[in-house]
């Protein structure tokens, strides 16, 4: 409903304004996020200092199928940039390839059900569960526990080495997006300016940003009340034995 | 059949060879490409002289829906990395983007039925009809009516230009894969290596390649016993007006 009532907000505003060309398909951003579809995005990503991640991921990239799967479009992204062992699926037999249907079987049904994930998503806690169904090693940290300088070091080295993928779930409006509880990986630090790169799985809503480390911490430590109050926060990733 | 024999091939080898790591998850690639998931090929793109429809492709790449549906799925990237006006698609309401599903409509049956689509895939020039369709403007050229020299001066020019697009029908087996036609979008040049990068629809089998572009030529400039045995080829595409 709020998303809705925004875009009608847009669009009213719209009707005296001329503001088409800047609303564009996806939501406007905010002042504090860079896209990385800008000139100056681009230019981040060029210049990173950390980006093992950005290459396998870019090349799985893919649009969450509904609402709620922004978890499962992350995962299948990681199990896919992993070379995780994958089912086939309708059409492309005789390959391979994790998508967001053929993720899901009985061990992933032991973690969360399909319909409980079809309403209200998944939970920090959950993408851990979820990554060792598949026996991909999962290292959850809730922001919580840990501060920011803690986060900053343990993804830097993580986007800086290669097989190893960060997994942030944070509230988007802390950094001034519509509107909610999110999920996506991240691809790439930039140093200069203190920014990580979310590619955000929700492609038809905005494109991929650059965020201040400082601001990313602040939408991870939040309490998630589909989890317990616990704050959310990310995952490490990395192939199993 | 074809493909199913030569994996089939491929493993009864690897059952007395040390070769798991090498056949990963994808087709190996022959010699003369190089994968954008290497090193190199990684470094040819940040070295690049035209590599402007990159980023947006990049942030729209889709794997082909089934093995007939490069097409579409070329055509879905590069519809939304153009920003035209788009449908909306269950679970993602009220926001809007091309898939494989949505694409369809009663102006693009009038151009290729869907069961025949599903069947053979579609054409060169159907490609240009489908973009038609949604008012944006497709130079078809096939690739006997030109040169080689013709090809690299216009896709060069288009994609070292921002809202520029070249989408290429060309024949696997000629580049050494395997090993029919196939289409999928450029979105690099390299001048160095005289190489285009081709962000390949078909991510279950092979990942994005740098390919000659003398051998891109050759593979385009090949017969279609679909098109009446007219010669694949390439088109090049801009926003409507
Ligand atoms: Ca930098
Ligand atoms: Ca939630
Ligand atoms: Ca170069
Ligand atoms: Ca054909």
């Amino acid at each position: 409903m709020k998303i809705i009532s925004f875009k009608a907000m847009l669009l009213a505003a719209c009707l005296s304004l001329p503001c088409g060309a800047a609303i564009g398909r996806t939501l406007p951003l905010p002042a504090g996020l860079v896209s990385l579809g800008s000139e100056q995005g681009a230019h981040l990503l060029l210049d990173s200092e950390a980006r093992q991640a950005y290459w396998p991921l870019s090349l799985q990239f893919v649009t969450q199928k509904t609402q709620t799967y922004c978890g499962v479009a992350t995962i299948v992204m990681v199990l896919n940039a992993l070379e995780v062992p994958a089912p086939t699926a309708p059409g492309i037999e005789p390959f391979t390839a994790f998508d967001q249907d053929n993720f899901f079987n009985e061990r992933t049904d032991a973690i969360l059900l399909r319909p409980v994930l079809a309403k209200i998503g998944m939970t920090l806690d959950q993408i851990g569960g979820l990554l060792g169904a598949y026996s991909v090693k999962a290292d959850v940290r809730h922001a919580g526990d840990g501060g920011l300088d803690e986060f900053r070091t343990l993804a830097v080295r993580y986007l800086g080495t290669p097989g190893r993928y960060v997994i942030v779930n944070y509230l988007r409006r802390t950094i001034g997006q519509e509107s909610g509880g999110h999920i996506s990986p991240l691809a790439a630090y930039d140093a200069d300016t203190d920014r990580f790169l979310i590619l955000d799985v929700s492609r038809y809503k905005y494109p991929p940003v650059w965020v201040k480390a400082a601001d990313l911490y602040a939408a991870m430590n939040t309490p998630d009340s589909d989890n317990e109050n616990r704050t959310r926060g990310y995952v490490l990733v990395t192939a199993g034995d």
